[in-house]
């Protein structure tokens, strides 16, 4: 049970924490660690072209998430580093992937140009390939002060999150979905829970097993994942509507023009506002047991549903 | 030392040893561990397409030289088959990637159309996404009765060997090079030693790593399948001058024809075919202390310079 003297003393500290001095501090970590992580050696131009897409800025948003739970459930930024290092290589590995000619044909991304773009289709796909062998080799070669059993059990979680049961099932749905305006509320659903859930879940859930979270604890986590997951791809869907080229660093209406459902076409803007504003309390419902450990989390939860791009 | 005694042992069980049935017996395993690794579910078309490379057929090499090491480093077939497994999907994938139209553009494999003439492009990109990333996956889950460190460091071999410090950057320079039949002979044997040799190394490394082989064993194995790896490719050179497309069940005169630097364009055929046999040899003198525990890994090695496709 929580008392009131907790929650009050959770409020106040909840009203003192900075988010953007917190992410700011986060994403310095996060993109020296990137940096480090992979250092060019020959042949040069696969490490550009992996390194290009690997640290094109970005919010960092998944790594932050990692390192938040590990600190959460009483681990250490430095034992989830190489996870979350992982996990932002694999995001890049699926946008370059995404952005090719024969899947979404985008030709920015992150307000450059994309990765086939600049170093051609041949050189992007290796380049997707390499980061995600180097993800799982960076986590099982560079994770220190960790048991070998949480280390595979994060190997296990990252490999269902990208494959067939994961984000590489929710991308095919999506394509499959393209030129289908109709599809149902439960397909749509599937692609986001599998295309941007099952990573983002990923990153709180390892997070937490690699500081030895228990059963209960990394259900309750799962669920948060879940929710903001779903909430931030609403958002997603919203700004594509709402939102300028300029302020996504993509291009902007791009699913009205691939004819793609997304939830405001079923629900409308303000309904579909509404769904990530339930979505986000009830995420941040699941965090009541942390008390104050929880408060990055809380906030970020809250990040997600008020960034304009 | 090894005595008279136990060389003309050795001898004797060599004469003894059935390549052949040993093959068939080992490829029947491999291909049911294949056929129930990877169970199809919904997207159902992803899982058919990531089936429809991986159980194409081939030789099952990579595997079977992973289930050889791993027994005659004291260890089980059951410890090494789910990395052996993902060896063969990693491999698998490799194919699928390298026969996209942005890379070698070919339209047949093992004698059946490439993924991406059956399944499209986009679904033969995720297609290999996806069984690099099951791999992974498989190994962290499903390996029985070893100690996690162990599993850990055979995550580290198949990443390694399949990023940019492996076959990643073995294609790359593969590819720069297409088009300059002039190129060095360190060139190419970068692009063999990366392109082929780095998994067929993991290969034999992981199954000894399983089985617990000290620093020594992993050593002249590692020799052994460095030499066996380019005498592979030595003898790939050569049979796509001389065998027919149904032999490969692939384009034959392709190196040609894309103005290929190879092996023999270089140094001949028969100078070729020589060094091929030297590399042979010195792999099969690297086993001399393993004794008749070493009697397949020898016979594999003959077999990889005999083959006639």
């Amino acid at each position: 049970m929580t008392s009131t003297k907790d929650r009050e003393r959770t409020e106040l500290q909840t009203a003192q924490f900075n988010l953007s001095s917190y992410l700011a501090e986060r994403k310095a970590l996060v993109e020296a660690a990137l940096d480090r992580s992979l250092p060019v050696a020959y042949p040069e131009k696969i490490y550009e072209a992996m390194r290009y897409s690997l640290l094109a800025g970005g919010k960092r948003l998944r790594p932050i998430l990692c390192l938040a739970t590990c600190e959460l459930a009483g681990g250490t930024i430095d034992a989830a580093m190489p996870t979350a290092c992982a996990l932002e290589a694999i995001h890049t590995m699926s946008l370059i992937h995404d952005d090719l000619p024969a899947m979404d044909n985008d030709d920015y991304r992150r307000g450059k140009l994309t990765n086939h773009k600049v170093y051609g289709e041949d050189i992007a796909i290796l380049a997707g390939d390499g980061l995600l062998a180097r993800a799982f080799e960076c986590v099982a070669l560079e994770t220190q002060g960790v048991p070998a059993d949480r280390v595979l059990q994060v190997i296990v979680r990252l490999g269902g999150a990208v494959g067939a049961a994961g984000l590489v099932g929710g991308q095919v749905v999506d394509l499959e979905s393209e030129g289908k305006p109709d599809i149902s509320l439960e397909t749509l659903n599937f692609i986001h829970t599998h295309k941007t859930g099952a990573l983002l879940e990923a990153c709180v859930v390892c997070g937490a097993i690699l500081a030895g979270a228990g059963t209960a604890e990394l259900q309750k986590l799962s669920r948060y994942a879940q929710n903001i997951g779903l909430a931030f791809q609403i958002i997603d869907d919203i700004l594509d509507v709402t939102a300028t080229q300029e302020e996504l660093g993509k291009t902007a209406g791009k699913d009205l023009q691939a004819q793609k459902a997304t939830f405001p076409s079923i629900w409308g803007l303000e309904e579909s506002k509404a769904q990530a504003k339930k979505l986000v309390d009830d995420a941040k419902a699941e965090l009541a047991a942390f008390k104050e450990a929880a408060i990055p989390l809380s906030a970020l939860a809250d990040f997600i549903t008020n960034r304009t791009h």
